[in-house]
Parts: C-alpha cells; structure tokens; sequence
C-alpha cells in the first residue's frame, strides 16, 4: 500500500522503528531498529543473524511502530504502526546502514565503522495496514 | 522481577509503552499508552474494551517498549523492553489515569475529563525479563 506522505518524510528525516516479530513460542519481541524504506516497503539492516532475523524467517507477519513529532489527542504522542509481511535477503546491509547512517550519527560519518563488514541481511516488509493516531491510521 | 531504578525513574516522570500484544490470528499488534507502576508491576489504565484488552484476556504473554533519553551505542536510542504476564481486572482505569495525566497533561488537569467516566480496566504486568540496551539489559 501507499505510505501517508508524511510517514514517508518522518522515514526519510530519520526515526527509530520498534519492531515486533513472533518467536518461536509465539511471545513478541520488540527490537530498536533504524527504519528506511525503498518507496513504499520497508528497509531494514542487520548486520549478524540475531533473534529477529530467525524469527521473521519461520513467521513473516511483522510489525513496525514509531514515535512521531507532537501530539495526538489528550496527552498521547502521535505514532504510527506499520503492520506487514518482511521477507529476508542475504547481502547489502552495509549499503543500507551507510545509506541511513547519516540521519542518525551526522554527515559524513562511516558507518559500519569496520573496512570489511559482514554482508549481512536486509529485511523488506511490504505494508498492508497503517494503524495509530495520524491521518494515516 | 526488580526493575532497575533507571526504568522505575523513568515510568514516574511519564513515559509512552508500545504495549505489544498478540491477536487471535497470532499476529503482533502495538498500541501506545502512558505507562504507570505499581512497586514493580507495569500498570495501564483502559476506560473501554478494545482489541488489546481482548488480546490480553486471551493471551497475557506481552512486551512493553519505551524510549529513553539519550543513545547507546552508535545512533541508537536508549531503549528498554520489558517482557512479562499481564491480567486485567475491572474498575480503577479513572483513578490511574487520573493519577498518570500530570505527567503528560500537566499539573491540574482533570483527565478522563468527563464526571462520570466508565469505570474501564486495569491491565497489571509482573515483568519477568527485561531487554533493550542499557544497564537494565
């Protein structure tokens, strides 16, 4: 689906996404990731094969939730959650950090911060449903 | 469990949970609300019935996700996620709320601002694990 255009710009500034996957006994589990996107899908880097990667592999049903700018309503800061399928690749993780890295860490930083990192893995989630307290929801 | 005096420091000057729970179908859901204490136990107040409460009456497994001052790590938010067993009961959502809305209302204000508000439900969690990226990790 389309992303609301300001869920695009928030995106592209720079926001911290609380992912949840599914593990294996079915309890959530909530990471901090830097959120990108590639038009309407989302992107996200990981470097290693951490608990999120092996649980969105065996349970693809993801969903992503950031804080927005302000309020929405009597006291609650405007958010959104991104709900959607994430497919897992091989490769082209420090490409994406570096790519994000300068909304979080200032222009010009390296980072991964190593000569050769790991290629790593990109995690893409194709949004099918925008819930929260914006016009988007 | 005992939450580091970092996390119960925060939750007393107001803080915002991604409160994730797990719908009928297995799939995460996340909704944002102030996030109170009682001793050790997590507390959110609900004047209605919506689908987390559903969830949770359902499946009381659930994580809490909150943003901390400052980073840890490159570019990173400072983050805890406390995971644990929720239980509703009945009555007693004005009253937290009410004793909650200073911190993100201000002082004075009446909140649920209606005479009469329903008497909603209380959601209590006994943390049993606690992650994220800070000491409490």
């Amino acid at each position: 689906m389309e992303l609301h255009p300001e869920l695009r710009q928030a995106i592209d500034d720079g926001v911290h996404g609380h992912l949840v996957t599914i593990g294996s006994d079915g309890a959530p589990q909530i990471s901090m990731i830097w959120l990108g996107r590639d038009g309407d899908d989302l992107l996200i880097a990981h470097l290693g094969a951490g608990q999120k990667i092996r649980n969105l592999e065996r349970d693809g049903r993801v969903a992503v939730s950031v804080e927005l700018t302000g309020t929405a309503g009597p006291g609650l800061l405007r958010y959104a959650v991104l709900h959607g399928t994430a497919t897992v690749s091989e490769g082209g993780a420090p490409q994406l950090l570096q790519e994000l890295a300068p909304r979080f860490l200032g222009a010009g930083v390296k980072f991964p911060p190593m000569d050769e990192p790991p290629p790593g893995r990109i995690v893409r989630i194709s949004v099918e449903r925008v819930t929260g307290n914006g016009p988007w929801a």
